[in-house]
């Protein structure tokens, strides 16, 4: 029987990884099977292969994905042991009301002795998921826990999902607000522009803890490391660039004002409409929304019109963060040489490098199959290490540009090329470099609001002296 | 210098633990010293001793229960390492975009593939944090955490601290029903009556995951796991029983109701005006909350009226969730014979068991020094184990009656005595055996969502097929 199965999985395409028992009856046998297929569109097949086998029924399938999904991807763990009753009574009552009573004299101390001091709520309302869209925010977790593992690995920040049943703007303000006793930064994530524009800056205003929408920011400073090399290498500065954006979205408009800082002046920006000016008919009539009647003010003073392929020529750089195949290749002929494009949809980008190459020098995407992929990850565990360790109240435009400069930098001068212009999301040096240059930032800002940590006065039947 | 350091902390009464050296500098050194005293007290004389030996200072002091709170208690994991691209891509884009379209399809699949399946929001606004009242949510995290961290040890639920800060029930209620689809459960904590009250009925009927105040259940369920037992061992039933509760907060009510359930008809509740009925003053005015009306109408039908000594004539047991010496030790002589008395409160008993002994057969307290520990640890692990393994919607009556039954029976028939009537915090066996007894519950109520746990269809490039 099971040459039979084996054999229906071969010639179905799948090729078998191992064999497990689960269980034997008198007239049956349970086993787990792994296969092994080049493409998902196989797995139909398979399946179909085994049930046609006389006397043969799939009980169950699943697959390496959903498999490492059971029950989430993190869990809590106690950072002591509490296996005495000693250590019961320090870290529960009557030893924690000692703490509790420390903090209510002195709520500073809530860095010292709670996890706020290195906790970051990832905070979404599921309505603009990776491409997915408004999925809710409970199908929107998988990707919050993702993030959270990402906080741990390359930043050792802890990181909890939050993922709230409300879209209403005014509703996630009081809501985070409410819960920032517990941590030390709010990392906003996949919610839907304009909303997180405002959730963002009221929250920012309004907190002592530092706020950041990552598909803004996060973006943005990734974007800005890959054009100070990719200037770099083409012998450009960032002041005498032509910019065209395309996505107006959080990502857009974090990347063009992040250009901005950088010193870029000349940019213009499409939306699913073309390009964005104050002559445009939705700007005259009122109905354009507030942040892209502030984009059209601030960008494209020429008032050119049309869409993306319409506006691209003498362009430096394209940056992509709408969706597939907005770009025409043929239109990036128009650029100016050298080109820059960095086309970011995901997972099918503006213009796929393919196309594109004939005619640009420098190209990144979103993906990780192509050279030059243009990853948050870069950015977001290390800007909140930093932001955490000298307890900043805010990220500055000050920070994110020395993040920006640290992750161009990772890259050596002598190594740079046209492939390499951003280093690996596995570069474990990125996180901590990030976390250093945001420090340094912070403190030249004044931003910092710790130079070190100090333990204070607590008497108790132990004591510990320092004494010099 | 050392030796005159050591011998000014011997003679303030410390003994040296250990001595690190930290840095040496020409002209001085810097110790880190560990001085064990046998109070308290002693500490501000060591301190001053050490500041009086000419050449020293003091730099900074700290103690071990400090230390342990040093960065919070709690931290969180990855379940699965992240070494490799192919690790990325499975735990964040692209392989969870098909694992957040499977639970926007079925959100019934966020028990399965995310850590709802586990994680408990331990919630509180600060209002009523251990015997230290209203200390506000930054200086209740150090207790949250510490639940957090029992969560873990006694029944591996991952359970995460949240301290919102707003003390409104419409407020707090709206908060935690938009953070409910990341958490399994909500263990409210440490929440002021009679908002708690109102707050968990509310979320009861909206929420469909179990919702427990452990304030209110948690005392409620091991008081009755203690009565099971003294009332065992005094060979009464628990129908016969007149009781005197004082206190009609958060515990005394659950208490109140959990005894009503269990059988017992005849009750007298005191608050801190004395014993409640339907002929008080503020019950005739209008002046009294809805839940203690609710009580005046369910107790004490005599209308028995004036301060606990005046009206425990007569009792079978003595609960007191009140406060420090609330009851004259002379008026137990006048409880019935074989007298059982639970003075719960903390640290401070409303009478102690010294001057109770000669009046009392069964005595129980909230304290760990004494024998019969009254603590909700033996109830809150297993509770929710067990509602999440079988992902109850709701803490039913049935679930806490077996819950108590469960502790009850831990400790065997023939082990039990006057001083040995609840299991000790500290027993392993009862997590486990909670559990199980709450899933069993659950199911015998129709609370049950799952039997187990299956893994649906979910084509990707590795198969795993269960085939018989």
């Amino acid at each position: 029987m099971l040459g039979r199965v084996a054999t229906a999985i071969g010639d179905a395409g799948g090729t078998i990884g191992a064999i497990d028992i689960v269980a034997v009856e008198d007239d049956h046998a349970v086993r787990d099977i792994t296969a092994i297929c080049s493409e998902e569109s196989e797995w139909a097949g398979i399946v179909a292969a085994i049930e046609g086998v006389d006397g043969t029924r799939v009980l169950d399938t699943t697959d390496r994905t959903f498999q490492m999904h059971l029950g989430g991807k993190i869990e809590l763990h106690s950072k002591s042991p509490l296996k005495t009753r000693d250590d019961l009574s320090m870290a529960y009552t009557p030893g924690v009301a000692r703490v509790c009573e420390a903090i209510a004299e002195d709520p500073d101390k809530a860095f010292q002795y709670t996890i706020k001091r290195n906790t970051v709520a990832v905070v979404s309302d599921g309505t603009a998921v990776l491409g997915l869209g408004d999925i809710g925010p409970a199908a929107a977790m998988p990707v919050m826990e993702g993030k959270a593992v990402l906080f741990k690995e390359f930043a050792e920040v802890d990181a909890f999902p939050i993922c709230l049943d409300t879209t209403d703007p005014d509703e996630i303000v009081s809501i985070v607000k409410a819960l920032a006793p517990t941590f030390g930064g709010i990392n906003l994530e996949d919610i839907s522009a304009p909303r997180c524009f405002e959730i963002e800056d009221r929250l920012a205003a309004e907190l002592d803890i530092p706020v950041f929408h990552d598909d803004q920011h996060g973006t943005a400073v990734v974007t800005l490391a890959a054009l100070i090399n990719a200037a770099k290498l083409t012998g450009r500065k960032l002041s005498e660039m032509r910019v065209l954006v395309t996505g107006l979205g959080a990502a857009g408009v974090a990347v063009t004002r992040i250009l901005q800082s950088a010193g870029v002046t000349e940019i213009v920006g499409c939306d699913s409409k073309g390009a964005v000016h104050v002559d445009r008919a939705d700007y005259l009539d009122g109905t354009m929304n507030a942040v892209k009647r502030w984009y059209a003010e601030q960008t494209n003073p020429e008032r050119l019109s049309g869409r993306p392929g319409d506006v691209i020529d003498g362009m430096d750089l394209f940056v992509g963060v709408s969706g597939a195949r907005v770009m025409p290749a043929e239109a990036l002929a128009r650029m100016n040489r050298d080109a820059i494009v960095f086309a970011m949809a995901n997972p099918n980008p503006e213009v796929t490098p393919e196309e594109a190459a004939p005619f640009v020098r420098v190209m990144a995407t979103g993906r990780s199959d192509y050279p030059n992929q243009i990853n948050n990850v870069l950015c977001f565990p290390g800007i909140f290490r930093g932001a955490l360790d000298v307890r900043a109240p805010q990220i500055t435009e000050a920070m994110k540009q020395a993040a920006a400069q640290a992750i161009a930098d990772i890259v050596p001068e002598e190594e740079l090329r046209e492939d390499y212009i951003v280093p690996s999301v596995f570069n474990r040096d990125v996180a901590p470099a990030v976390a250093e240059a945001v420090k340094r930032a912070a403190r030249a800002d004044g931003e910092a609001a710790v130079a070190g940590t100090e333990v204070g006065y607590a008497p108790t039947d132990e004591l510990h002296v320092a004494a010099g």
